[in-house]
């Protein structure tokens, strides 16, 4: 494919330096469906990068576009702060009857706001009233969000620079897999626990991905979610799990540590849970631990309803029965067994892969390779990101809706990138 | 109007207790059109609250419906990212060319994310990196947000205790006419400022709000205002104009600090910036405070698309010439000879007024009088919310698209409603 | 008085550049003998600075240096902790019959390690264990301690720098005359409290000293201290007198507030407390504050039983009868007496002068001028020192033990240096 | 020896609760001399403890005795701020030339208060200005001091809880052998610090004890300590040795660090430092550190000129030569035959012991144990506290000028009061 440049202009000119995505992609984008996205340019790329996985059920959905058309058409309410409005009722009931009550899930639902952040902020202030605690504990390479309370117990050093305040009340603890698997799992932390002079100040609560997906797809085992749980459950802490990212189907059931067994005490929701790509999230928690006061949590756009409509349609498409969650873990075998292939036709680079569902990363001995391997599919038409504290791992987050065909197109690019970095 | 009891069931079962305009109004809204709400029990309310100035053109306003509903059907990214898109270069060529150039205004645009409290997170980020000071200077009775950032520098006691940490960094100065004029303005922070002995920490920079909204309604002085930013200049404090809720036309001019004749260093704005209620932000700097490295503050929703199409729609249809704001005055006279004669027509309630465009306040002696009101006014079929630290304050924020006739017919309910109180 | 280059070798070489003092008094002492100093030399200096109001006895005071010769002779306890020592019960029976019984001051006794911040530190973690908040207010131009707590609600910007981290929990408000006069008392501070949007956070307690020795000898009137007592009370705040410069009769009476007849619910004592100018400080409180664990506070030189020994003596000798009250007042009025004929006689420098006690402060238009007195007072044998932010104040701590003919020769030399300097 | 209950009256009346080693040790102490002290009745105790760790050269040595009460009678400057002085220069001087010239210590000199916890306090603002950072790491179970920034880097929950605010900007990492040698040394610090992602802020400096005496006598191997201070500098961290409470001689060397071969770049050090008990501190730094400004850090007891005097005693007579090293070896081999007999003796009692020069622990499988020796001590007169988190350590500090026979008269009591337990 050849790429003119395109016209960034008044993006250069009058756009903060601190945007980042478009330098990777220099292209303008214009119109995208299903896998695809398309630049003002004719050019066609797929799309495995899937808004940050923010677009699970792939780009303008057609079930969700109905609905959405079908509510602003009808002049359904758009903007509702906290009111009741029968989108929002639709949602509630159809999150309830579709989502919690099949997994035995007892959890109050919150609206902090619509981003990722604010649903982090609004489980943290929760945690730290519940336990009139300060310290939360956060892990290493953890991404949470970039608000002060979010940021506070997010890993990335350049990220946490941008805060210009030192970023206090959480200490960090290794991930699972941190060391290895040389050291027994939660050694220090739990000694640090125990040990009445160990300086750690009490945490109110824990905040863990149970695949860390900004931090380099970095998989926690399930035991390991289950000694977490149990660990907080003995040493007081509230567990909250931050699903943005890979919840909503990515890990293949709804929520990602149903794998695991877990009850988290507080769960973070966003990126997919409107489906459509429209900003919303969620909080959810135990009803003993709703301890808010009317209002003392609040915001403008709790109540995007386009959103709610998405989202209650996604719900009632795709999660009515356990089809999807079976369809995503096949799709997770065919990248996988791609994976393996792409690594064992170059075993002098020392790659090495790992994921769940559809949350897939891919590393490299040489750091470098990975942005190289994404500047290629780039040009070869193949939208994938690195993530990772260097940038070093290639990570796959294609639509739950892909195709067998799209998916097959999407890994054999990906093949040749690598192959053509080498 | 008599309201029957709405099915509230699910919004209490399932959803937390934080809850809190859907208490005030105990209805299930369905649709929405221009000035007015339909609930699904066929009652029709005259909003007088327009999404707590999030809804400055009215609901489902149909010139941005129709660019919406185009949008959409065309299969236009929806999610974005900070990629490139061409609704993207459409609002930031439309932001350039109806609202920056033709007021001379300097600023690079930002997408923080598409909340205010984001894009108040991004200001204090910016201001305290620029500088290299921690500490921020707000005003008594500010609302800034409730992410952790934002609600440091936010007035609310009860608000403030959410966080659950002690909220540091932040010093509050008293607003314009705190003490009824007996006071010099800025004596206190100027003295502070000037004596090496104070013990203020020197500010990176100052936030404020022209009008505090949630405050009560506090319209600061242009002359207040230019004091300020002369303070802010001679002392090297950033001055961070927080525009969410006054902004976008609310007061008249599109920048409600226009009329001030001051060009602040970074600006935030949100609720109306999308026009159509959908989530959006920005953060405007001068060009010189851009030393934000690339993706060093990020988010998932930075590019909600069909908001910058609505948003672009608006400074089309609005913004090009200067009837909006010559309209808007026009309507805030209205308001204020209404006000004044409610206020008249009780000499013993002790009414007072203020406000400037469509962002108006009355207060009476009784401060549990506005609530009775709001009540009031609710079952009459016009929502009107409260402010200030004891929602002392009648609240009335009108579509900046209301006619005279509704405005009339909604300051008759007004009236009606006080005389319901006595 | 010809003063050859001391021999400063091994301080300048050795000794850190935060060296202060021997900077403006190039000189090296060896012995001392009331308010007199001896340098190396052989010359002599009449000390009106008093170890900065420690040596309120003087130096090596004869009936002190008696009962602590006397005490090490005998091997009586040096170090003792906090054990129980025959001099430490010495030492709190006499305070209580001395100094506590007869003012009907219902304190417990602390001893929070030997020095003024450590009886701060404890001072301000009482307060904020008994009150559940972190918050305290302090005054500007405070001087509390150089440990980050007494740190944090010291008002001198460049000592606060020092810290190298922010400091935060504090917030400082205006003390006495900050506005000449021309606003009334506590206007600020108890609008913030009152005002729940105020964006203070509720303190723990307030601290303050009745004259601010390092602020620049800042007199607070009886009637503020009054009002402040009675606003700590109302709005349910502890107050904390910080008695450290100007407790053990630097004022007149031993403790500076009993002026105003208020009962603070925490003092602080250190500096003259031991009398012979060695390390002791005391916190005191009301008993029902004593919800102290034990050993919850601890420190090596709690127990520093030569002080205890010189201090019971102080008490027994100064403090049994109202004789050393008198006498401080009389020399008081005679420094009143010889700073006003020193401003009279210079009308065009605008000198004004104030104090109470023995502590003076004299103030000229041109603020380099205080540092020129001082030095040239030096040149002329006479130790006085420099307060105020910009040090433009000079400074009078003369020993409570002056003779009037010392006082006298004190102030001709002051009056003397000021002439100098014209 | 039978005991009369001491009358505590006014301890118990007047004293605050937070007394606590005279609810161990329920006497009242008179005199003192050499390793015994002596209560009122007539009791005679052996002194294991020595001012823990603050009478390393006994009570009341004579030595120091007689240049304390020569300096006194002549009427030396007691108090001296930081003014220069003959005792004070005496001082400097002999530092130089007896300590710090010998062992090739480039280091300056700062005064920064007389207690432990102001050296602390000025260290950690050195390492904050000099690296521009917040962030400081200390060591599980250390003990740096009571006032708000050494408590910072304290481990003890119980102490740290005293403090009422969150204590930030510093974070525990494991101390040596914290995990019984199975975790490679400094394993999750070094990775903490080389991985971008990992959460932990850039410490300005690490601070540390060689031996942990409050923590439990937890000795620091020299290889461990030498892989510290090469971790420090290969990450641009400051290394701080607290050697408060085991300088002096205490391990053998006049600095515990010696053994190790390394030179940290802050040291501190008090309690021995005067040698006879009384208030006195030292911060000592690489003189490009340097960069306070003139009274940056000031405090009105830095001066206490009579701890200078018998500091430089200390100096002339101990560690003119290596004999005072070599004895303190000498006698800690014979504590550690006592203590390996005592725990042969017991082997149900699962005793261990750990230590070096004259610092010893000793520890048994029942945690409440060492509480009941240390009184069992008590009645036997042999005065010995515990330490640890749970107090479950019996702790060794005899003065480093016991006699053998003293020294074996004290560990006889030791092996009696561990079979009176068993």
């Amino acid at each position: 494919m050849t790429i003119t440049p395109p016209a960034l202009s008044v993006f250069e000119t009058l756009e903060s330096e601190v945007r980042s995505y478009c330098r990777s992609w220099p292209a303008v984008f214009d119109r995208a469906q299903g896998s695809y996205m398309y630049d003002e340019d004719g050019h066609t790329y797929l799309d495995f990068f899937a808004g940050a996985g923010a677009l699970n059920y792939g780009h303008n959905n057609p079930v969700l576009k109905r609905a959405l058309l079908d509510y602003i058409e009808r002049d359904g309410v758009t903007h509702g702060l906290d009111m009741g409005t029968t989108a929002k009722r639709a949602f509630l009931e159809s999150f309830q009857n579709t989502i919690l009550r099949p997994r035995d899930l007892p959890y109050k639902v919150m609206f902090p706001g619509p981003t990722g952040t604010n649903a982090v902020e609004a489980a943290l202030k929760l945690a730290r009233k519940v336990k009139g605690r300060e310290a939360i504990v956060s892990f290493t390479n953890a991404f949470h969000g970039m608000s002060l309370g979010s940021l506070a117990v997010t890993g990335n050093s350049m990220k946490r620079a941008g805060a210009g305040i030192p970023l206090v009340h959480g200490t960090p603890m290794p991930f699972d897999n941190y060391f290895d698997g040389t050291v027994q799992d939660f050694l220090w932390f739990e000694r640090l626990l125990e040990d009445q002079g160990s300086g750690l100040n009490q945490p109110a609560a824990v905040i863990v991905e149970t695949i860390q997906g900004e931090g380099g797809i970095n998989v926690a085992r399930a035991e390991w979610l289950r000694a977490l749980a149990d660990l907080c459950e003995r040493r007081d802490m509230l567990l909250i799990v931050d699903d943005i990212q890979m919840g909503c189907g990515r890990t293949g059931p709804f929520f990602s540590f149903e794998e695991a067994g877990i009850t988290p005490d507080i769960v973070t929701l966003s990126k997919s849970i409107s489906g459509y790509g429209m900003p919303m999230s969620l909080t959810l928690f135990k009803p003993e631990l709703d301890v808010w006061e009317p209002g003392e949590h609040n915001g403008t756009f709790r109540g995007n309803n386009p959103a709610f409509v998405t989202a209650t349609a996604t719900m009632d498409t795709y999660w009515a029965d356990g089809q999807m969650e079976k369809q995503t873990l096949a799709r997770g075998e065919q990248v996988e067994q791609a994976l393996r292939a792409i690594v064992e036709e170059h075993p002098r680079l020392g790659g090495t892969y790992r994921g769940r569902g559809l949350a897939w990363g891919m590393e490299f001995t040489d750091k470098e390779r990975a942005n190289k391997i994404a500047r290629r599919a780039f040009d070869l038409g193949l939208l994938i990101e690195t993530s990772g504290p260097q940038s070093e791992v290639v990570k796959l987050l294609p639509p739950l809706t892909v195709s067998p065909e799209e998916l097959d197109e999407g890994l054999r690019i990906l093949a040749r990138a690598v192959r053509d970095t080498v």
